[in-house]
Formats: structure tokens, C-alpha cells, sequence
């Protein structure tokens, strides 16, 4: 089905022409102005979350939320970081004395590039450790790497592994690394994934330079948040209702020091390799053929010093109180903290939220009142594990859990030109729908045209699945919330790097902060529509769609795993599901054209339809984690950010287990017939009005 | 006159064939074997002045002493070190990022390349600090270099300092460097000086290599000895009579972090330069022309941490009483502690000693007691700043001052075959003697003959000036006691490196171990004269000449300052002195040859020869240092190293002032009036006899 045929957004028909004047007047107020000031004013100093820095930029998104007439209250966290004036260094050793640049050049086209404040490359909770060793190159250092490796009888024992970004989340390449026995680990980004083998480098182009080098956390613990504090809100310390803290040598973390490098540097490394080539994919784009071991001659010295420390962390939320619906709340958010100046990442979000808020301050002012309430959430801590959203969901489970309708999430958002999205499906239909009312910036073509045209104009729109990686899963994996990520961006190959900063994005990124008010009328929409709707707008035909999906994933994968799996009996389930949510649209539609529900009804569907996919949040947990019990979709557990959907079966393919396997079909057959049940109550309820 | 005309060793005729005889049975004994075995027990690991390690070192040579039959009493003091567990680097800032190397290669070839043990390049007593800064090139860091800059209108101030080993004491470079008012300073091996220009690098030549640099003390206060205890012995902290420190800020002590570099680092910054053409004979041996300016796109971080520490050094004396005359001493010495292995520098000056030592205990086992006692000092803390040697002659001054008969020095004296000596006038020709009676290793000639044969046949053997840098100067300079450096070396622009070890040694120094013991022969041929002569053979002649030949370089080093000087009255005097000198050196021959002494005449004689020297001594002290007192030679105070000769008058002429030449004069004039005097009744009471 076209998707532009269905453009219900849920609202009775006598209420559609308030509606389109209330989107009117707010598509004319997010500004390319407003956007650029808060950019510059949020990312003129590097700020990592629990500096001195960052609480500045805490307090200067207050000042603005405040100024737009949202009520902002902040959430204190005392939680485990790194100190980020820790110290690390890697040298060659032998076959001579090299030690090994581990931070951008200051250029002299990038003026932010020589910030005092701008520290050499580290990785969060690296362990502390001297070490010098052979060497052995673990391509990107994902577990199937690692497995290769094994298979190719090299043992990593007492070895520094060096490893390129991509692939996994890195903290997992860290843990691979340890638990193979490496005594420290070498992440560098290698030039054909991020450098000069996709174009010219930065400053001339947007790629890393060879002096260019990717910062971020390895925390790979089990949950989400502060590693110490897995089950409850990591309240401050000075909070008489605290909670008390794991040991840190219990939580798990990396014990063997790890850098990341530059290519430059790497290079100096890999290019003296004297081992066996490397196996098919894994040669890297530096000049030379890459091998696996070092060989004796090489050794390579690397040290890091870097102290665990309890720090303070706030996250800053802005509220528009419901006028009708207050206990019915739109979230949107996005993480403040940055490894740099964070001006791609995470801050063109949260200067597009402000953009945002900016606009809704103004219909405010003119009298408006949303229905249900809206939030503006800025998380802290989220680099270092998403730990400001992970601790804030913690803290108010129990009161988002009925109340939220939906998460907007815009870390990293406002990067470009280029359209994205990664959702729940029951907010699927509703991003379209927004995308298609919002103009692009340099033409008066839909922001969805644009984004299909990018797409090669496939069947239906391509929203991602939501994995892992950002704020979005206390919501989406831990409470079973529909969460969404959306964003216009470019490529920033220069992530994490200290040339995330304005020059690059002047020059690389929007030269004029155009895609920040785009985008902030893309979250406006939907988010009005959520807050105004009679009906909530959820797509529950995605749901079915979506679900056989990944079912067909599911069994190829069995299949590749030589796993015997029949998904008969869900796959019945998701046409029972796609017969329900198909009446549910037509009678929705129905009531909602002939205006034929009652204020009474409508909240009832209202509160049904938010409680709708709580069936599908397991109690216990996932297999590999206990905090993500969302049914529908997790992060891959081996890797990270990628999303895994119907996680539960996929586990027990991936660990191929026949016998789990057929305990988690009964587990999603339970919660799939609630779901089925569910959507076939709404029907009931609505026809019978 | 022919040296070799006047053997005269100060015997009567009838003791001549005993002592002859204690000469063959003593030259038959030092031996390689003993040479080499101590200097590869001394030179295992590397042993800095304040460490566990270098305590071993002390315990090996206590043994070592007290086997050979030498009573052996121990010496602590507490001293202000630097830790040398500090940190130090160097970077490009700009325009490009590079951490520069600052510590050898491990190399293939020399197994002691990798010790452990070994640590990056620093310089005890830097400042500690963390600049970044443009950089100005200072030549060798020499007073002159300094003056050269001001002169050329380059402004230090806020700079790093960058100038080349050589020409003065590193202290020097820091303490001008500094009060330029430069924020840092690198120094830097320079191949022209020590590197390939010289020849083959090591490991294939002798030469410093790239990778290689030089260690060393900034200590340059105006005393000598532990920073903290100027005047006073640094007995133990736990030694009730311990003296008060000073307050470590008070001292004086560089300010400025300084870091060496070998000239593979160096050359990453200096061809970089930017600014103008270094004037005449600054041009060093990298591959570039050398410029006075970094230039302001040319920045280097600086970055020293290090601890200035109360440490213990301990010195190891070993006596061997005099049988009849056992308060006159006559001490050899040599310091063990070192920057790296020491083998060269010091060591193979203390495993001579131990050789000479084992010779010693040789000929006491077989029943022989010398008639003066004879000390054999091994100095700790000397590399810091000659701190044991002078807290020892600090605390026994009293005791030194009349017993002392010469002081024989022995730092890093044994890598080669080529003869040096340096003395006091007093001592040059019992060294001309020595040298004369023994045989060079290599051929059947006499050292003495090598020695002029190097020197190209010179009138008068090329006996050095005395000046700083190494333990003779508290005997020397503090207490006008005679005093002597004497060694048979080779170049060693490996000098404190880490490539300062075995491999070297054996390599490029000595592979036969024969140096030891052949200088163990000149030192102890010249020891047992100066222990059993009836008169004491000191030089009273080239006290004379040598004087006359100071006063011609003055008045020509004051013509060249342009500063009127007659120092006729002095010369008066010289030629006073050298005539009452020759009728000493008569009637002591004739009195000897004609065996008419008698004892007490003798014991009178020796008193008065002792004592002699003495009223060189100013007791207020020299310009620049109270502590310097010998009016006859001191340390360039100034450059350090070099011998400054009559060295209150070269203060006057080198700071232009004639008021303070005329009363200076005088104070000579006083002095040497006394010592013409005693040599007068030097005469009078032996021609009476």
C-alpha cells in the first residue's frame, strides 16, 4: 500500500481544521537562526559529562528551555565514570623507539582545533595497565573476528591486539580482546572505512586524517546506565534515599588498558607486521598488506592511567504541561554530553530540541495549550553508556510506563540533508506522515520525496529498526515504550573525533543550519499530532508487517545456523494480528470521519492504546540481559549498537539452541496472542460506540 | 728540562732497592682478569645514586675491599635527589602533532640495550612543568651563545630553548636558558659533535647513534655537594647530629623543565625551523641549515615531572693503615654511581681500584705495611653533583686538611690505551715518574712513551689543569690538597647513554681488559712512593712554572678583554718561588742521595711539605663561591668542567673589573709570598740538617 493513502493522523474530522491551522502556524516558527545560535552557544567549549564544562551546558539548555516558557526541572545522578585526565600512550618498542601521536593536529583552516581544553585520544573505562607486547591485528575485533582468529590457531595470549573501528560497538572489541587473553587492545580507524580511501580528508574533505582518531566508552556491562547501580536509579550520593553501590570489581569492566589511534600512528604499527596475510575483507586501506602477527621483532609499549571516579551527572528536562491530558506524555531527547565540542554529535540534536522548543515557546506565548503534556528531555552521561535516560527511566518507571506515548530521540540529528529513521512501528505511519508535510530545505519537494528519491523509491519507506546506542532504549528496550530515532544528517567520519566542532559542520555538515528547523518540523508535527490527537495515531499494521518480517529474518538465519525452526505458529499469530490492526484502521477511521466518539471513549482507546505492546516487555529480561526485556527488539548483544528484533528467538538461533528455542516461541506466542487480543479489545470497544 | 732527568722519588739511597723491590713484586699483580671480573660484577644493571640497585653496587665494592684485606667503613648521607622514576616528554605541538622519542633503541647486538631496568632520557633536577611554546636555537647554551642572542636581538622570554651538548655543564645551559627568561629548554646530542660526523654510529662505531642520548645533573649552585648543605656534612636525617636543611626553594635549583633528546628527536623539531641563519660555527651536523627561530608555526610541548627527594648515598672507603706514619693518607678515588651501567663512566674507574685493590691485598698477605695509610674512596652521588666526595671532605676537613699528601682521582678512567692525566703542580712529576716505570699494554715501550708519542713529542708532558666535575674537587678546590685525575681512555660519545655497558666496552674501549691494570699499575706505583718516601716527592718546580705560565695566559686573556693588567709583581714571585724550588730540589737530592736525614728531620720535612699548599687556600672563598677556596684552580664558574687557573684574578679580567684585579692581586700576592717563604724554609731546615 502507498503509504500517502493513508494519511489518517487521528483526529475527528471537526477537529482536523484546528489541527492543520495549529501545523501552519507552527511549521513557520523553527528558524535557521534560532538553530544556529544554540548550536554555537552549546558547542563552543569541549564538554564531557561530569565536568565543569558540560554543567555549563546543562545549565545554559535550562536557561533556554526556561526562556521559551517550558517548566524545567533537572535529575542529579552521582554514577561511575572515567576521569578523562587520565593519561595514555602507545610506542614502538622495538624494532625501534617510536612513540606514537594520539591526537588531532591542531590545524591552522580549523580554529576550534586548537581549544586548550581538547585532550588526546582515550577511550572511557579503559582498565590501567604498562603493558608492551607482540602484536596481532584483529581486523575490526568483532566475535566472529576473534573466532577467526581461533580457527587460524593464533593465540592472542599476552599479545596487544590492534583492531580497526566498525563493525561492533567498541566496548566489545575490548571484551573480546580481554577474555581471548590480550593483554591490551589498539583501536584505530583504519582509512578505508573513514579515511582517505573514501575521499579527501579533513580539512580538505570530511574524512579522518591520518592524525584524526575516534574517543568513546567501552562499557559493556549487562544493563544500561551506571555500571554500579544495575536495578535502580543511581540517585546522588547526598540523597538520603541512595541507593548503595556495586563494588567496581564486581561490575565487570575492561581490565586490560586500551588506546585508540590514528591511522598515522596505527600505520607505524601494522606496517612492520611480519605474519601470516591476512584472511579474505580483512586488509584496511593503508598502504601495505596487512598480516595478522607482529612477530617477535615488534613490540609495542602501551600504557594508560585513567582513574574510575563517581561524578556528578543532570540530566535537564523541560515540561509543557496537557491541558486535558497531562498524565499522556510526547518525550523527546536527546544527550548533551560530548566527547569534543560535540557539535555533530550529540548537540545539532539538541539545538534542533531548542529550535524546537523555541517554536512551541512561541505558540505558547500566543495562547496555545498541547492536549497531553510534552517533555523536552536533555540526557547526561549518555557517551559513557547511557547513563542519564538509563537512570532517569529507572528512577520513573513506574510513571512513564502508563503515561508515555511515545520517545523522540534526535541524538546526533541535525547533521545534513539526508533523511532517517529508526522506529517502533507503531510510530511508523506517523513519521511518514510528518515527513510528507514538512518542505524540504533547497527545494519545495516533501522532506518524504527526498527521502524515498534517496532511498531509490522502495516499496515501503525505509525506517530502521531500533537497536541499541542511544537514549531511546531506556524507553523502547527496558519499558517497552514506542521510540523512535529521527534525523537529517551526512557523514561524519570525523565521529567522535576533536573535529566534531562548527568549523567542520560549516563546511561539511549545513553550511546553513537549515536541517535543524527541518528536522525540528518533522519532531514538531509528529509531536502535535501525538499531543492533539483524539486517537493516538499508532500504526498498528506495521506491527504485522513488521513481524512476518523478521520472522522470514529469523528462519533464514536458522537456516544459515543449521538450526531447524518453524515459525508457523507467530506467523499465524502475526495474521491474526494484521486482521485486527486492518478493522482497527477502517473502524478508527470510521469513528474518527464520522466524529462518533464520545470524550469518555477516546480516553479509554487512549489509555488501551498505550498500554497496547506493554504485553510484549518480558519481567525477566532477555537472555544475555535482564534490563532489556523488550520482546520486540534489543541491541545485538555480541556487538552493540546494531538492533536484533524478536531478540529472544534470535538469541537462542545465534547460540543455536533448539530447546531454547522452543521456550522463547512459547514465550512470544503468549505475548503475541495478548497483542492480538489487545488490538481485537479496540476493535470491540470502538465498534461498539 | 727533560723530565726523565729528574727521577727523583724521594728515597734515600739505602731504602732505594726496598722500595724497587715492592715495585716489581707490586707491577707483577693487577690483572685483567681481576679488572674485568669486578667491572662486569659493578656494571650488571644500571645504578643510579639513591637506589636499591646502586646500594647493591656500594655492598659489591664493600666486599670486594674487605676481601682484598682493606678496612672498610661506610659513609650515609641524606641528600636532595630528583626521582628518577619522573616523567618527561617532548611533542610537536604544531604544525604537526609527533611525540619525539627520548630513550635508546633496544638493539640486537647489545643484549644490555634491553635491560629492564633502563629508563627514558632526563636530567636530575629539572624544573617540573608543562609548556608549550616556539622555540630558539641556543647553540651549545655557553655564556657567549646567550650573550650571541641578545646581541642578535632574539627574545627568549617564553620560550623553549633548544641547544646542542658540548662546550660547558648542562647545568649551565639551564641556569642561562632560564634566566633569558625561557619557559623550557631541550638539549640535544648533536652528530657534529658526537654522532655520524665523527664516524659510524653505534652499534657498528663508537659514535652516538639517533636514538642515543646524553643524561646527566643541572646541579650548578654556587657550592659543591648536597643542594641542601652548603657548608655542613648531609650526615643521615637520623643521625642526632644531623644539620638543618635548607629550605629546598631557597637552593636556587632550575625552575624550567628541561628535557635531552638524541638528534633523531632533535631533528624533527630543528628542521622545522623557520627563522634566521644561525651565525658562524653555530651550524651543527643535521642535514638542514640551522636557524636561530622555531618560528611562530613551530610549537613543542615540554612536559617534566619529576620529584626532588631526601635519598640516601652511601660512600665506601677502605683503609689500609700506615705502619709508621698513619696520619698521612694518601687516597684514591673514584665514584660508583652511575646514569645507566656506568661501565665506562665511573666504573671502570672503581673496578681499577678493586684491581688495585686486590694487588694491594696481594703484597699485605705476603706481610708488606705501607708507612702511610692508604685510602681507597669510592664516592656515591657524584653523577647529582660530586655530593658524596664533597659531604665527605665537608665533614672531615678538620682531619683531611693536615694528614692529606695527594688525592688520586680515577672517574671513569680505564676505557682505553690513551694516557691523560690532569694534577696539581705538586703531583706532576711523581705521575712522570710512574707513567715512566710502567709498561703499556700493547708493546714492551713504557706508558710514558705512548703518551708523549700521542701528544706529538711536547716539551713538557701534557699534564691537564685541574678543573671541575668530578671528586677531586672538594680535595682540590675546597682544601687546596694535591690532587690528580689520571686515565687511560678512549672517545666515549656514548657518554651517559644508556649504551655506556659491557657490549660498549668490550666493543669499543678495551675487549682485552688491559687498561685496568695497567692504570692500576700508574696509580699504585705512584701511590706506594707517595706512602713510602722519606721525603715526600712532591713537585715543587712546576709550581713555579706553571705559575709563570698562568700569569702570561691572564695577561693575555685581560689584553683580549681589553683591561689593563701588569702582573710583574706576581712574576717576582714566580721566579722567587722558582728558585727557592730548585735549591729544595737539590738539597732534598743531595740529602737523600747522601742518606744524612735524619728520621725526625724527615717527619719535620713531610709536615712542612704537607702543609706546603696551604696558604693557597683563601679562607673567605672565591668570587662566585665561598666553597671554591683554592686560589690556584677552581672550576669555570661559568661553564663548569674547565679549569680556571689563579682563578680570583681570571674572575676579575673576565668581569672587567680593575679595582677588583689590584686588591685580588694583592691576595695573590699574600698567598704566594707565604708559599715562597715555605719552600724558603723548606730549604733552610733541610740544609740545616
Amino acid at each position: 500500500m502507498d503509504p500517502r493513502n493513508r494519511p489518517q493522523k487521528g483526529f475527528r474530522a471537526s477537529r482536523l481544521a484546528e489541527q492543520s491551522a495549529l501545523e501552519e502556524r507552527f511549521q513557520a516558527l523553527p528558524s535557521a537562526e534560532s538553530f544556529k545560535r544554540h548550536l554555537i552557544a552549546l558547542t563552543s567549549e569541549p564538554h564531557i559529562a561530569g565536568t565543569p564544562a558540560n554543567d555549563r551546558v546543562g545549565e545554559r539548555i535550562a536557561a533556554a528551555m526556561a526562556a521559551a516558557g517550558l517548566a524545567v526541572e533537572t535529575y542529579p545522578y552521582d554514577v561511575l565514570l572515567s576521569d578523562p585526565e587520565g593519561e595514555g600512550s602507545v610506542a614502538l618498542v622495538t624494532p625501534i623507539r617510536l612513540p606514537l601521536n594520539a591526537q588531532e593536529y591542531m590545524l591552522e583552516d580549523d580554529p576550534y582545533s586548537s581549544h586548550p581544553a581538547l585532550g588526546p585520544g582515550w577511550v572511557a573505562y579503559s582498565g590501567s595497565g604498562d603493558v608492551t607486547a607482540e602484536l596481532v591485528y584483529a581486523n575490526y575485533g568483532r566475535r566472529e573476528d576473534f573466532e577467526r582468529l581461533v580457527e587460524l590457531g593464533i593465540d592472542l595470549s599476552g599479545k596487544i591486539v590492534i583492531a580497526r573501528y566498525g563493525g561492533n560497538f567498541r566496548g566489545y572489541k575490548a571484551k573480546y580482546a580481554e577474555a581471548a587473553g590480550a593483554v591490551g587492545l589498539i583501536i584505530y580507524s583504519d582509512p578505508k572505512d573513514c579515511g582517505y580511501t573514501q575521499g579527501p580528508t579533513y580539512p580538505e574533505g570530511t574524512n579522518m586524517p591520518e592524525h584524526g582518531l575516534q574517543r568513546g566508552s567501552l562499557l559493556t556491562v549487562s544493563h544500561t546506565g551506571d555500571p554500579l547501580t544495575p536495578t535502580q536509579p543511581a540517585l546522588p550520593l547526598d540523597d538520603p534515599a541512595h541507593v548503595e553501590r556495586m563494588a567496581i570489581e564486581d561490575v565487570g569492566l575492561p581490565e586490560i588498558p586500551v588506546m585508540p589511534l590514528p591511522y598515522g600512528s596505527a600505520s607505524q604499527i601494522l606496517s612492520r607486521f611480519q605474519g601470516d596475510p591476512v584472511p579474505d575483507g580483512w586488509q584496511g586501506g593503508l598502504p601495505f598488506s596487512y598480516r595478522l602477527q607482529g612477530g617477535e621483532q615488534l613490540t609495542v609499549r602501551l600504557r594508560v592511567q585513567q582513574e574510575r571516579q563517581m561524578r556528578r551527572i543532570t540530566n535537564v528536562v523541560g515540561t509543557i504541561e496537557g491541558s486535558e491530558l497531562s498524565d499522556e506524555w510526547i518525550i523527546l531527547g536527546c544527550h548533551y554530553d560530548a566527547w569534543g565540542f560535540g557539535t555533530a554529535d550529540p548537540n545539532s540534536g539538541t539545538a534542533m530540541l531548542l529550535c524546537l522548543c523555541d517554536a512551541l515557546g512561541q505558540i505558547l506565548a500566543e495562547g496555545w495549550r498541547p492536549r497531553r503534556t510534552i517533555k523536552v528531555a536533555h540526557w547526561d552521561g549518555e557517551e559513557y553508556g547511557i547513563i542519564g535516560s538509563a537512570e532517569w527511566t529507572a528512577q520513573f518507571a513506574q510513571e512513564l510506563s502508563p503515561r508515555v506515548v511515545a520517545y523522540i530521540n534526535a541524538d546526533m540529528a541535525a547533521t545534513g540533508d539526508r533523511f532517517g529513521a529508526s522506529a517502533s512501528p507503531s510510530l511508523k505511519q506517523a513519521i511518514i506522515d510528518a515527513t510528507q508535510d514538512v518542505q524540504r530545505a533547497d527545494d519545495a519537494s516533501s522532506l518524504f520525496d527526498g527521502w524515498m528519491e534517496d532511498a531509490g523509491q522502495p516499496e515501503r519507506p525505509p525506517i530502521g529498526n531500533l537497536g541499541g546506542g542511544s537514549d531511546h532504549v531506556g524507553f523502547s528496550s527496558h519499558l517497552g515504550i514506542p521510540a523512535t530515532q529521527l534525523g537529517l544528517s551526512s557523514p561524519c567520519p570525523i565521529y567522535h573525533s576533536n573535529f566534531d566542532n562548527l568549523y567542520w559542520y560549516e563546511r561539511f555538515a549545513d553550511a546553513s543550519y537549515a536541517c535543524g528547523p527541518t528536522l525540528a518540523r518533522v519532531d514538531g508535527l509528529l509531536t502535535l499530532r501525538l499531543a492533539q490527537a483524539d486517537l493516538l495515531p499508532y500504526d498498528l499494521p506495521s506491527y504485522a508487517v513488521d513481524l512476518r518480517t523478521h520472522l522470514e529474518t529469523l528462519s533464514e538465519r536458522a537456516q544459515a545456523r543449521d538450526l531447524e525452526a518453524s515459525f508457523d505458529g507467530l506467523t499465524v499469530l502475526a495474521e491474526r494480528i494484521e486482521a485486527a490492526a486492518a478493522r482497527w484502521v477502517a473502524a478508527r477511521d470510521a469513528a474518527l470521519e464520522g466524529d462518533t466518539l464520545t470524550s469518555d471513549a477516546a480516553t479509554s482507546l487512549n489509555q488501551a492504546l498505550i498500554a497496547l505492546e506493554r504485553p510484549l516487555v518480558h519481567a525477566e529480561g532477555l537472555q544475555e540481559s535482564a534490563w532489556a526485556r523488550s520482546l520486540w527488539a534489543c541491541e545485538d548483544p555480541f556487538s552493540g549498537y546494531a538492533a536484533w528484533m524478536l531478540p529472544g528467538l534470535r538469541y537462542e538461533i545465534e547460540t543455536r539452541s533448539p530447546d531454547g528455542l522452543e521456550r522463547w516461541k512459547g514465550v512470544y506466542a503468549r505475548a503475541l496472542t495478548t497483542l492480538a487480543e489487545r488490538i481485537e479489545g479496540l476493535v470491540e470497544e470502538i465498534e461498539a460506540q
